[in-house]
Parts: C-alpha cells; structure tokens; sequence
C-alpha cells in the first residue's frame, strides 16, 4: 500500500516483455522500451527546439517517461491484438484506464492524486510534445522490429510492425525532428546492412595475404 | 496460412509466460502449463474410474490439452486481473472468444472448423470432464504458487494465489479424485517443509564426526 | 513419495531441454515438446478419421503426452547419440526401462501401477495410434530443425535431423495424415522462406515514396 | 555514425547487468535502473514541489535519465571497486569522461555537441535537482539491495550495499523529500518481511477446515 | 572434421548444464565445472607440495581440464542416475568410452591420437594426481550443492549430494590437502551462514539512529 | 575471508560475460572462456612439443587456466576499450594489478601468497609457454568472432575482432603451432559456411523425390 508499492511495481515493468510470444532473437522489457523512447524523445525535441520550435521539455519527459507504466496492469498485450483487430483496441483502452485509475485511488496519497492521473492520462495528444511522444515510441518500434529483420528474424510480422512505424512517423512529417530523422537517421540506418559471410573469407585471405 | 501457422502458433506457447511482471524464481510457459494440466487430469480420471465413474477420455484429453490455447492471442494476462477486478474477467473472455473465432475462419481448413470450434470452445463446464479439467488447472497453479513460496518468494500474491487455487479445488470435494488428493497428495506435498540452513552445519558435523 | 513426487517431477520437464550442447536460436523442453506433439497428434487424428479411420482417442492422447517422460531419468541424450551410434540406443532404452519401472514401484500407489506401465510403455507401436504418435513425433522435430535453419543456424546436424524426420515421415506415407501434410501443410511451411535484409530498403523506400 | 549510433547504443545498455558476477536472483540492467531512477526522481520532485521547492523539472529530468550512459563504454565496474577500493573510482571517472568525450566528438553532429556535453556531465552537483538524482539513485540501489536481502541472498554485499545507500540517503535528510521518504515509504518497506514456510500450513488448514 | 571440430565443440560444453531438469537457482555448465576444478586442484597441489609430496603438474593439469568432456557425449546424466542407482554407472562409462573413441578416431589427427586417448581417459585414478582431482572435483560438487541450500532451495537432493561429496572428500583424509580443506576451509564456509530479513530492520534502525 | 572466498569467486567468473552490451546470439563467461583457452593451449603445445619444442607444461597451464582472473574485479571491459582506445589499455592494467595485490594480501594464506603472486601475474610474456598462451587467446576469441558472423550478427565489431584476432595469431607465426592452425585449422573453419535457407527446398524435394 502506498508509494513503495508503486516503487516496487517500476520492477515489474523490468519483466514484462513486449510483443510476447513470438520469436526474437533479442527481448525488450517495457523499462528499457521507456528508457529508450525518453532519450529519443529528448533528441527529437532538441532539434525541434534548435529549429525554433517552442518545447515545453517537463510535459515532454512526463509523457515519455510514463506512457507506458499502463502495460503494468494488462502487459503488453496490444501491439499483435492492434496489427490483427484493429476494433479491439478499444476495449482494452478502458480496461487500462480503470485499473489505472483504481491504482492511484489505491496506492497513491491523496495529495498527488490529481498529479499522478496527469501523468498516467494518455500522452499522444495533438500538442507538440503528444507528437513527439508518438514519434519517439514508433523510432524505438522501428529500430526493434529492424533489428529483428538484421539479424534473420523470418517472421514477417516484423515487417509489418517496421512497416507501419514507418508509415505512422511520416504521417508526423511537418515536424522538424521527423525531417531530421528521415533525412539523417534513417539512411545512415538504411546503408547498415548486413555481413555476408563471404566476408570472413575476404578478410582471411587478405590478412594471411600479408604474412608472405 | 493453414495448419501450417497453426503448427507454428504452438511454439508461440513456448514464450508465453504465466503471471508475467512478477518476480519468480521460475517461470511456467503457458505451453508447459498445458502439458502438465494434462497429465494431472489424466491421473484424476484414472482415481474417479476407479472408483466407478465413467469417464469420456477422448473429452477429458480434448479439454486439458486445448485449454489455455486462447492465450496466444491474448497473454496470459487474466490471472492478475481477476485477482485485482473480477469484473474485467468477461471483457476479456469476449476478446479471446472473438480472436479465437477469426483464428479459426483464417487458418483452419473449411472440412475441420467445426471441430476446432468445439476444440477451442471453453471447457469447463458441468460435465465430469469439465470439473476434472477446472481441478488439474488449480492443482498446477497450486503446486507453482507452493513452488514460489517455498523457494522464498515474499510476494503476498503467490498466498492468495495458493488460497484462491485450494479454495477452488475444494468446491469440487464431491469428486472422488479431488477427495484424493485432499488425503493422499495435499499432506505430502505440506510435509515437503524447507531445508533450514542449519541442517548443513548438522549433516557436515556428523560426517566429520564419522571420521576419527 | 507417491504422487506429490510424481506431480512435482512434470515441472522438472520443463527444465530438461532437447538436443543439449549443440547451439540453438530457440531451446525447447521435453514439457513443450510433449505438448506439441500431443497437439499435432489430435490434428492428425482429426484427418484420418475425417477420411473413415477409427481412432482409438485415449489410446492416441495417452501415447502422445506420456511418450517421452523417461527421459526425466536421462535427459534428451537419445537425439545426438542415435544420429552418431545406431547401436547405442539400445543399450539407452534398457536404461530407461529399468529407471521407469523403478519409479513407478517406489512412487505409484498399488493399485494405479499397472495403468502407469501402460502409460509409460513405448507407445510407437504398430497399431495406428502408434504410427500417428512416431509422425507427430517426427513433424514437431521437423518444425524444430526447420526453425534453426531458417533463423540461420550454421549447424549442419540440423540439416541432417530435418532429412532424418522428413524420411522418417514418409516412411508412413500409406497414412491419410501423412498424405496430407505432405500435400497440404508441407508446402505451406517451404514457401515461407526468410526475409532478405534487401527487403527493409525497399519497403522504406516505397513508404517513403507515397510521402511526396 | 552519427544519431543512428547513437540511437542504436540505447539499445546496449539493455544488455549491460549492475553489480556483474555476484549471484543475483534478479538482474537489472542499466537501461532499465534508468528508468526507475528517472520515476523516482519524479515523485521526488513532486514532493518536493508540493513543499514549496522551486524545481527545474527540465535539468531534473535531464539528469536522471542520463545519468548513467556513460557506463555504455565502461560496464557497471564502479560499484563493487568503490566498496573494496574507494581511491580507484577517481581514475575511472577519467576513463568515462574522456570515453564521452570522444563519443560526443564521433556521433553527434556538431550543432548539438554542446548539448550533449550538457546532458552527458555528471549530474550529481549541488542544485536541488543534483541532490534529487543523488538520492533517487540511491533508493533504487536500495531497492535492489533489499530484494536480494528479502529473496534470501547469503551475499553480505548486499547487506553493505543496503547499508551504503541508506546512509547516503540520510546525508541529504534536510530535503523535504528525503524526510518523505523515511516517514512515509521506507517503513512501508521495512514492514513487508517475508512469507514463512509455515504460513502454507496455517493456510491450508484454515481452507481445509472450512469444508467440514 | 579433425582439430576444427574439437574447437568447435568446447563451446558444446558451455551449453551442457549440470544436473538437468532439478530447479537451481545457478545453472553450472560442464565448462564452468571443468575450469573451477581445475583452479581447486591447482590450490590442492598447491598445499601438498608445500607439504613435501611430489606433485606431477603436468598430469594434474590434464587429469583436472579434460576429466569430464566426454560429457559432450552424453550430457551430464550421470549424477541423478548415480544417485539413484549405482548399478548403472558402469553402462553409462561404457557408452562414454566408446563415443570417445569413436569422436578420436573421427577427428584427432593420427600423429595426436595417442596423447588425446591418454588425454580423455580416466583420470581418478590411485595416483596422488588421481586422488587431487577426484576430490577437486567433489569439492566444486560442495560448493554447488552449499550454494543452493544456502539460497533456500528446498529440494533434498541437494542435501544428498552435500553429503555424498563430504563424505567422499574424507575418503581421502590422508592428504595433506585435505586436511587442509577440512581444517581451514571448511570451517570458513560453514560459518557463513544466511542473512536473516530481520538484520534489514536492524541495519536501517541503527542507520536511522545515528541521524538525530 | 581465505581459501574460501578464493574458491567462491571463482563461481562470480561464470557471471562475468564477455564484450558486456553488444548484442550477441551466444553469450561467453570469463570461466568458460578460461576453460577453452587452457584446452586450446593444451592442442598447440602438444603440436609444438611434437615438432621438438620443449614445453614447461606446469607452466603452459598456470599461464592459461589463471589468464582473465583479475577480470573478477573489473569485469570484461578491455575488449570494447582496447578497440576504441588503445591509449587506455595501460590505466586497466594498473587498477587490475593493483586489485589482484590486494585481493592476494587480503586472501590468500602467507605461506602461498608469493606463488599465487606468480599464477595471477601477466602470463603473455616472451617464452614459448607465453606466446602458445596469446594465440591460444586470440584463438577462441576468432572462435567467438566466426561464431557470430557465420550466425548472422550485423554488428561490424565482431569483424573488427576477427580482423585483429587473426592478425595477431599471424604475429606469432614462427611458432609450429600456429603454422599448424593456419594450415590445418583455420581452413576448415572457412570451409564450414552457412546453410542457405534454399537447402531446404532441394532436400525435401530429394526426400519426397525418393517417395514415388
């Protein structure tokens, strides 16, 4: 009861995995996914700062920060539920925002209620930081489900997740931080590639080449 | 699409894992639950046959092993949530239901969707099979909650789990496998005990004291 | 002692994996093994009988969710060995013989323990049941190379299992169930190939395209 | 090069453990240890707020969620060299800095380097938003300490680790939120114990006799 | 094929885990094993030489770093088995020797066949060097089966092998080195202990006691 | 305090993994490294010593068994380092050696002190034991590095690592052994390759070809 409980329940983020069930070669918990989206995010607003855009940088870290502390309550359960039904995602909407409500009733003093169920509300809303939010969270999906792709992964529901982050990040692209992205990042992720094992031959032969 | 992705759906089962977020010192896949919620109802069929019930076994099979199939779509995600608002537990049961039904049309060949249907259709009901499968469901979760209790776990949940699962089985004390398993299997299982550290320091004395 | 033990060893299944050593991108357990196996045996059953053959079901259920518990006493040592030594397994399965019947005297009640040595007797016998368990057996240990291969597993040994199941199979292809998976579900899992990583650049291309 | 590395090294720190070699029950890495810090530091921050503080959320925020990067080039090596060997952490810290400097200089482009010195320099100053880092790292030090105490960890480390965190938490007792901390939640903590073996007993026949 | 192939599977050995299927809290591998027993030998050989008695180093070393790759073979079957029924041991010995013949004909080049035959033999044989391992390797036993009861792990297996291992280490009590591990070792570890959650409340009230 | 904390730190090296961070399909522990190193040494002074070089045999195997001991103290952090920074290579050193001194005077027994100032000192010196101990290095380390190119790791690192692993073993070419691994070893290595996914294709067809 009370504040060490939710102290206590950030741990149990650490175990909850996204996307479960189907193979991966590497897991993301929802704690590193919400680390992750925070130091995206805090890029993303600093070249939409640098291009003048105002940025009201304590809601943008609240948003990251918390938006997905929901998945303590249902997991994470809505990304294949959303790509197979779209029609479902509703539902479990509101089955987080009650146990979400229920917990702040429960666990959290009354005197930071009303802070906390502004930091729990839903963080993609139409502001700047909502959009920068919703653009972080795709960036780090993207990179994941590219990961996936890079190392062999031959189920394509990953490319349909790279897919439609992809397809979501561009519908944000009168944000300056999405051209930077597109324009910068994204190449620079495009020309990775992978290692042909051929190249283990090539290296070989040049370096036992030198030793004659 | 086909049996096909139905055959790599069940691998799915494999990282699907039961109570996730929670700390525990091992983890149940939902594959491995239905594997043993199986072989448990198997040894309570074969008690209540002995003892004159007749039973249907190709039913009692059919309902152990397809069980908790429906998590592939979902997670296992109904087992904190009932405890914390059984109200939500019929949402939940309309989403399973739904995605089950679209699973079905999509991959199932048109010749054995009626009989994937009855397959994946809940089976706990009143028959005698039906109450079997309902007791080797809570006798699995009751022997992982002893498991986490006993291996030191100081989360409270694992004891309401245990409560919940034994307060269940009880219900179906007019069973005569259950009536077993209350005399034969409950009481070894609770003499079980811990190995308090001390008895190291008595097993080692005693060997050593063996040796002059 | 007695049945606590016994129902305390399934969880110890789940922590025996197959195929020891060799490198996998996915382990699997002999308790997810069973399960899988038990399920693709009901499929099986499903298409022969659809095509006029009676099954015995608790004959089938039974042979395909108890048919490797012995290798709670030796773990998966059978696989590697029997691709390297024929001869040696054997001498194994004696091994397994004598350490089941063991198991069943000191923890089987009396009056369950000749059940338990049918349950626990090697179910691939002549009988359709029995051809069905060894073509369930062999189509998971087909998945199960597949997967490594496709992922891209270097291992050779894991073309060799693939080729050994797949002959194993065919062996038994005056079956209606073997027919089928060979003309049906076969296919199906061959054309699904891998994602080349070239792929990645041409979906972002194409997304980014419509973008102008 | 570049952002995409940058970006990509996010993902690295997911797969570096805190405290690596000591047996743990539960690993944290330092992905996710960012993450709760940063949660923390926000409801210390509130508290604080609430108080009457004045709090920069912005260079709060900045520095919790950054304030471990830098272990990216070096591991998790401080903590158990700055318990045997205090004199040491000095020339580690020259190791980091001039590691982030040189990663600075490589990957990010040149109008944001100033930034990123900004947000890479230790946090731990002397500003209200220094000591709230200070102390929010240390509860989840704390945390962590106390849940391998609590799980039944023999390792005295953990003990001294506990032990070195509350300590330093007292040290900054003149904030609001430290007091907040020792009145409100620490005793929360202290009280949840554990659950002793014998409750299963005291469970089990309480359920068992309600049945008669 | 040849030397390649022996490289390649020492990291067969890394994936080899001992005592399979029995929960542990730390999984040992057969590579772990082998380096820690020999690290303990070499202390061993260590204290008798220090003593007076002449040591082989050579054949210590040999004995200790190959004494159990012909697990490779057969994973690590042998404990459980051994414990449960001596009378087949022999069988096992006698597949293993004959898969390392079979693995050294196949792969050890014919001007090394000779060395490795000696190599992988037996090594617990009467010599003082034969004595040192076998009870090197009784003392990695201890220290495994010590860690797991002292963790909590309530299964008695555990407790089982603690003994056998003591008991067989006194077997040889006419070693200096022994007396050395029984003397000044031993005591040590016994007197470890656990850490009692209470010393959590203690800590923290003298912690908390010193602030005022 | 003693022998038995040398003895229990020895199990800390199983959870010391190597390169910590960057992704990889099969993680390495410093103790199984320890333990393929002192195998592969093993290999190349028996070629050496066949070619007529003398081998200190006592000393080959102290050198390689002892190597990464004082990797216990500041974990695997010299990979990453040493590739980025060579500079920094010299300040590790210093703070290992200066750990190791104190770890000696604090643990180790007076009478042994100064021979276990001579196993933990640097092995890599410029006697014939010295130089078999660095290939034997680098080799598993072209082990690690093949391992996960040939598995598909896009992580360019991995081929840096075999680059500067295979220069190095060529640096020692002189020695018989070496010649013997780039003439008999190393090509069977390359010759392994991977298995394109297409094999599948043309080995079922070959089965099912067969069937007719």
């Amino acid at each position: 009861m009370g504040i060490h409980n939710y102290f206590k329940s950030l741990s149990d983020l650490e175990g909850i995995f996204r996307c479960p069930g189907k193979f991966k070669y590497q897991e993301h918990s929802v704690a590193s996914h919400s680390f992750k989206v925070t130091k995206i995010a805090q890029f993303l607003g600093t070249v939409e700062e640098h291009q003048g855009t105002q940025i009201d940088w304590r809601t943008l870290y609240e948003k990251a920060i918390n938006h997905d502390y929901a998945e303590l309550f249902t997991g994470d359960i809505k990304t294949p539920v959303k790509y197979a039904m779209p029609e479902l995602k509703e539902l479990f909407s509101q089955v987080e925002e009650t146990m979400t409500r229920n917990f702040i009733a429960q666990e959290i003093p009354e005197e930071f209620q009303a802070i906390y169920e502004r930091l729990f509300s839903e963080g993609k809303d139409d502001s700047i930081e909502g959009k920068i939010l919703a653009v972080a969270d795709k960036i780090d999906l993207l990179y994941e489900s590219f990961g996936e792709i890079q190392k062999g992964n031959p189920e394509t529901l990953f490319l349909e997740i790279y897919e439609e982050a992809l397809s979501t990040i561009i519908r944000y692209q009168e944000l300056h931080c999405v051209q930077y992205f597109l324009e910068n990042i994204l190449p620079e992720m495009l020309e990775e590639g992978v290692i042909p094992y051929t190249q283990i031959n090539k290296v070989s032969k040049h370096i036992l080449g030198k030793k004659q």
